[in-house]
């Protein structure tokens, strides 16, 4: 009975999601999903992005968070449309909250959509939102066994970026471990190796970005 | 619609959690429900808690993992009595489950039984298990903004144990930060800073755990 129910939850989140995904591609918008653990660096990587593709493309964001704007407070200095959706306790964003959410953007005037979503590895992967693609975000300080433990969302992302990299010296990590797992579920997906406070990596993701970005158009 | 099917679920779940807690009590076993982010430690707190209280404590072990037995791996050493729940995509786990995993414990010859939930911040906090407490970890690499953006769990816990507290060094992390945002949620709450791998902090966890045991008996 509990499965019937998911199932109807997530027939009606999938309808709505096509109808976020055909109306933002109508617009040339990309929009990106981001998900990973509470604090492996989602709103660290879009700090960077922002200093990084700010004005160069034009980028909003959709914050989702259980509760407070912390997030969203950290990305005001860049004078870009910003969302918050307060979940309320709900583990995930779905593409409900997000169809009503776009209703504030000028998607006239926007070329990327960054989604952060709810600080989870699991249910966010099972909502799909109208996103053009997931991004799934990982920290080395979460340990190397990421990927088979939690294979739904590495085997729907369209990228890996692996964050803290600078850590791993001080951890037991094993880059070649994480890989392999990696590669078990998701064998061509790419992969950014990244430290976003340091800097080190986020050029290739830029990149990769701007050319995701390019090819959309 | 979403909520009251939620409610349902709930209300069953709390009524088994019920069930689940006097058979405990009637048999004088503690099971503590362990929370935290994927990553944030679990293993190896429970890795270094049988070192120190095997044998002096008769202690089991249910590990909560959507695939894969790698944690239960890590555990086999001490030669306990340990069972696997694979959730398959489920992001939490519920007092039926329990129920049914307890049919394959001697709890005449058991004094603690550690849970080991599925990593995730959010859903397990909602799902009373029949625990006698829920502990909730939390790791230095995730930031000193949990308590306040996750606040459920850390309401809900009777203890909480910073961990990776040697990592501090090398990031962002303020005690300060996170002990302001933890009180403000949950004012008395036991604080145990850790180092699991390094072992920093854990007498006072071993001492703490061990006066709850004998408090119960």
């Amino acid at each position: 009975m509990e499965i019937k129910i998911m199932k109807n939850i997530l027939d009606r989140n999938q309808n709505k999601a096509e109808e976020v995904r055909n109306l933002l591609f109508s617009k040339n918008v990309m929009m990106i999903n981001i998900i990973s653990s509470p604090g492996a660096g989602k709103t660290t990587l879009l700090e960077r992005t922002c200093e990084e593709l700010v004005p160069k493309f034009r980028i909003g964001v959709i914050e989702g968070d259980i509760t407070t704007d912390r997030d969203a407070m950290r990305l005001k200095r860049f004078n870009i449309p910003i969302v918050v959706i307060n979940t309320e306790g709900g583990c995930h964003l779905d593409s409900h909250s997000i169809s009503k959410a776009l209703g504030s953007f000028d998607l006239d005037n926007l070329d990327l959509l960054f989604v952060e979503n709810v600080g989870n590895l699991i249910c966010p992967s099972q909502f799909d939102l109208g996103e053009a693609f997931k991004l799934a975000v990982v920290s080395t300080t979460e340990g190397d066994d990421k990927p088979g433990k939690y294979p739904m969302l590495f085997r729907e992302a369209k990228a890996v970026l692996l964050n803290k990299t600078d850590l791993i010296p001080y951890t037991n990590f094993s880059l070649v471990n994480f890989k392999s797992d990696l590669r078990n579920i998701n064998p061509h997906v790419p992969l950014f190796e990244v430290s976003c406070t340091g800097g080190e990596g986020l050029k290739e993701w830029y990149d990769w970005l701007g050319k995701q970005i390019d090819a959309a158009r």
